[in-house]
């Protein structure tokens, strides 16, 4: 794609399908990740390629659900891995707690690949310094290389679900009571909800099934949802919503974008 | 991808993913080529994945526009022949006019993989049935044995575009009055009209810089959009528009998308 000067309006796009492309190459993907990666753009485009005051809340709401539970996980596919390693393994550094390679199209070449990737941002992650906020009295370091990844020998399986995409750790996804999965497949987020867990997902398009069954959907891109995460996770505090209202907040987040297309119909 | 069964309701976009993803492991495709196709998809699901009435206009008004043409061209880039070749081959053949290989990443061997691809489905279509509404006085066969497919060997170059790009042969888009170009680059597209040629584009993005430059602008998938178009133009009749309105058809296409939205919305 050649060098893209800082300078360029669309600067974090243009990046954000470098290190998409980098990925495919690196075989961390399936076909038709970079259609799903497109699609998304086209929503953040609508979404004037910033958080919204309903993503605020809904990234508020996951902080505070994820903190509140007992074993939180944080489910990472080929794209989130693309796209936002180091905000997602910051985050389980803070909640330390384990990642989980959790892929739809899952072959055990692309399940390493993804490994090898996330296994090379832990390592420069953890000797960078700590981000804004990080708790002095630990050790940021430790915490970062302490963050287990899991993905590559499950034993256990999602209910109702066929085929290799249900497979994962009875250590991780099974026993997990909180879930951040960023860019969830729809049939596998009705069946975790189902399941009895908080399922916190990161989706572009707030109409999608995955958005309309996630117990909090975040409709933001990945990147900046996961940096305004990781610094609500470091903030801290609050209480979970007794009655959290994700039609509302997903409603809220379609506004922006009708508003934006109403702008341009104008 | 795996078999998709014709009754699944999203067959047609998944028929036209895989033949994406097809068209990419054949070289035909630029690393961003999918990711450009994803967008197109968020926007066609606003559209509801079907032709409207602003973009049955617009595919009238271009078949007007290509018929009244002394030297009609039809561009094709990797995404149009992945996704279209038979019906742009098709128009062409209507049109006895040449189709140009004209790509944004121009390297000589996805020019060679497109002109394969667009050769082999010109020796298939010459062996097939003519479409409805043929005139019984000309030879099908032979009238798409004839459409040259330029691209190769370009001797010109568009104005005032800088890079491989630029790149085109004098007797096609250079000497060309109406140009069909589906999914144009902005750029290209504005010089092209500055340049004084009529351009018909198909955009599924009524926003888009190409969709605002165009002369004409077709909001509609582009598989759908030329199967209309050859309609249109085996059906013949009427002349151009004296007073195209490019700008209330492009507004009429998007408060389809701000209806469908809307809806979501309720």
């Amino acid at each position: 794609m050649g060098e893209v000067p800082e300078s360029h309006p669309r600067y974090t796009s243009l990046m954000a399908r470098q290190r998409m492309t980098e990925a495919a190459a690196a075989g961390m993907l399936a076909d038709s990740a970079l259609i799903a990666h497109g699609r998304g753009e086209a929503f953040d485009y609508l979404l004037g390629e910033q958080t919204c005051e309903a993503g605020l809340q809904a990234i508020r709401e996951s902080a505070t659900r994820l903190r509140a539970a007992e074993n939180p996980v944080i489910c990472i596919n080929g794209n989130a891995a693309a796209l936002a390693a180091d905000e997602l393994l910051s985050c389980a550094a803070v909640l330390q707690c384990p990642v989980e390679i959790n892929i739809y199209y899952r072959t055990e070449k692309r399940i390493k690949a993804i490994q090898a990737h996330l296994n090379s941002r832990k390592q420069a992650l953890s000797n960078m310094s700590p981000p804004d906020d990080w708790n002095v009295e630990r050790n940021w370091s430790s915490d970062v290389a302490g963050v287990t990844i899991l993905g590559d020998t499950p034993d256990g399986a999602i209910e109702n679900l066929d085929g290799p995409r249900a497979a994962c750790h009875s250590d991780g996804i099974l026993a997990a009571d909180v879930l951040l999965v960023p860019l969830e497949d729809g049939d596998r987020c009705e069946t975790l909800v189902a399941m009895g867990k908080e399922v916190c997902v990161i989706d572009l398009n707030p109409m999608s099934r995955t958005a309309r069954y996630a117990t909090v959907c975040i409709v933001d891109e990945l990147r900046r949802a996961t940096t305004h995460l990781l610094s609500e996770l470091l903030r801290g505090g609050e209480k979970p919503t007794i009655e959290w209202d994700s039609e509302t907040n997903r409603a809220n987040s379609l506004a922006v974008m009708l508003a934006s297309l109403q702008r341009f119909e104008a």
